[in-house]
């Protein structure tokens, strides 16, 4: 385990005189231990004494699982054991009662909501409907609720996480061109959807990529007027002068980017150029103010009056950016109007505006991931961006 | 909304004398309404008086909304409003207040574990974390626990399901055709799932399948020793003579098919032909058995035995089927050793011997989708087979 995350955890236990924390949610284990589950049925156990423990169903892939950590597994996908779960719950709470760990409450995060996808991202883990319940009753001492606590380590992403995350950003680069090598009138949305998803996927198995999925979503011409309520993907086949938005998440290794660009077929007016090149100033200037100490709300408000300036203020109706990074969206302070959140050091956060709209005819989103370094920021993703060229 | 749905909704109020239930997974809302929401934050209200409202965000696609229901939306996504989940709750429990609901308690099933992504799978959906709580206090008579009777309403399938899972296995036909046509010496596992990915989403906005998607895996040659512990792609090249298992779930409109072939790169040895034609023949007395009134335990003995008395039991370490339809996995009794559920009219199963190990190096299964009928049964993916043609 690393030794930032350990430093992390032991505090907040410290802090609210914990036993031991509960980490089960799929982005979790990736935040905790840079291991994404097969099933998403694995739980760290980060006790009080610093020993923690990682318990994983049997049928877990062996060489996904993380090393320098004690290991130990639970019946679930056993077809001769009636009840899988009694027995992690009766290990669990063995664990807790045997160290002294019981004298304190326990915490965990309770909802799943929002959380990344396990491996097998066609369905929700198949966690027992007690779950919460038997958590709860761990420890003798009960529970406590951090939960504010636990969701501020998404926020801070050490160098081993961006050594991941970099690594992601490398893949999705692939993606990006695939993306612009589609843009061909008479090739489908879905078409282009497809070829970059092939483009991540290929990637398995190469540079220590041991998973890689993109979710493209493409919207073309007039399907991107809708742009800033939803993404998809549609059957809808592309034409001459029109510009295509491609939001995307990338996933390798349980590490994620948020990407979105916007492409063209052909030559488009200058109307819709001077669109592009709004957003595409507008997020340069925003980029531009990022540094520790700078106030997310002032970053928003930047890119906000930019585009309230141009005349496209009322097509632009979502915030600025979010953190990323251990999930398509992790959680925090987001970049938009009036939020106090402010930047620090490690912080990975995209910058996205977009003007979209039945008035428009479309939409345009052009989004980046920043990292906020010691005294500026990096784009991760600083792919060319081609009508910008 | 369907009648035959209506009713059986009725049965559950009216047996547990409740004020409304109230549908929130993804796979519930394709049960209740035929309606895979977008962004999974979507809430049906059944009530008692049988006048039943959707609750949908703001940012939900119009397009994709049920017809023949009262459709009211709250502000989620929307930047003006500081706290949309209090707005709907607030609209939520003014309904249940109104109409005299309010003398009976609400119901709902409180776990998300196991079911269906919403059409963004890439990230499950921005539940508020108090949701459980706060779907707890809508009636002043408070919850009751219907979880069972809930869970019963997956089993069946009906005339509408039925035309639905359908179109589902048309899709997966021409995906299955994909796999056999990728399966050549040097390509990879990533580019055979990648390629099936591409022909499945390709269908998006043909033959009336707005969302269409599979997750296909692809375990090659010794890989494949693992398929009845998980299900994964890997970079691994195929090479010649060996044995290529496709596991696959595909959605259309929020249907699920649930498929497994095991394919050959070229002539495999009599010993890897006996392993396939083991399972294919088990697979096949398991599927002729099936009707209404045969106990579900049976079914899967004739498949165990089978594969027993050809001397691979041993290898063959997972049960026989399981219900489908909603979601990759429908909860419910299945076929397994000793399992005492009754086929009836309009299940769905699935029926899925393997065999698998280090010892054989390598697994075979195969999975088909069986619907069962007033005097018998209908395999919806009734798809050749090239090891056993």
């Amino acid at each position: 385990m690393n030794v930032q995350k350990r430093l992390m955890f032991q505090q907040i236990i410290k802090q609210h005189s914990l036993g031991a924390l509960v980490f089960w949610r799929p982005d979790e284990l990736v935040l905790a231990l840079g291991y994404m589950p097969q099933w998403g049925l694995s739980f760290l156990v980060y006790t009080r004494d610093d020993a923690p423990v990682l318990f994983v169903p049997e049928l877990e892939p062996d060489d996904i699982l993380p090393g320098n950590i004690e290991i130990r597994k639970f019946p679930w996908g056993n077809i001769n054991c009636a009840d899988p779960w009694k027995d992690l719950f009766s290990q669990l709470k063995d664990l807790i009662g045997k160290r002294g760990l019981n004298k304190y409450p326990v915490s965990f995060i309770k909802n799943i909501g929002g959380t990344a996808p396990c491996r097998m991202s066609g369905e929700q883990p198949h966690l027992p409907y007690d779950l919460i319940e038997q958590l709860l009753g761990l420890s003798d001492s009960g529970f406590n609720d951090v939960t504010n606590d636990l969701l501020k380590l998404y926020l801070y992403k050490n160098e081993e996480d961006v050594r991941c995350l970099k690594l992601v950003h490398e893949v999705a680069a692939m993606a990006i061109q695939t993306f612009y090598n589609n843009l061909k009138v008479g090739n489908s949305e879905a078409i282009i959807a497809s070829a970059i998803e092939m483009e991540v996927q290929t990637m398995t198995g190469k540079n220590g990529a041991h998973f890689a999925k993109a979710w493209p979503l493409i919207q073309s011409g007039v399907n991107a007027a809708f742009g800033g309520r939803f993404n998809r993907t549609t059957g809808r086949i592309l034409e001459e002068s029109e510009m295509i938005m491609l939001e995307m998440s990338v996933c390798v290794n349980g590490y994620w980017a948020d990407i979105t660009h916007t492409g063209q077929t052909s030559v488009v007016s200058d109307h819709q150029k001077k669109i592009f090149n709004t957003v595409f100033e507008a997020q340069q200037l925003a980029i531009s103010m990022m540094k520790p100490g700078v106030k997310m709300g002032e970053v928003d408000a930047a890119a906000r009056t930019y585009i309230d300036k141009a005349g496209f203020g009322h097509l632009y109706n979502h915030a600025l950016g979010h953190h990323v990074g251990f999930r398509y969206h992790d959680p925090g302070p987001t970049l938009s109007p009036g939020s106090v959140g402010v930047l620090e050091e490690g912080m990975l956060l995209t910058v996205e505006p977009g003007i979209y709209g039945m008035e428009i005819n479309g939409g345009v989103r052009i989004e980046d991931n920043v990292l906020i370094t010691a005294d500026g920021c990096l784009v991760l993703s600083d792919y060319p961006k081609w009508l910008s060229i």
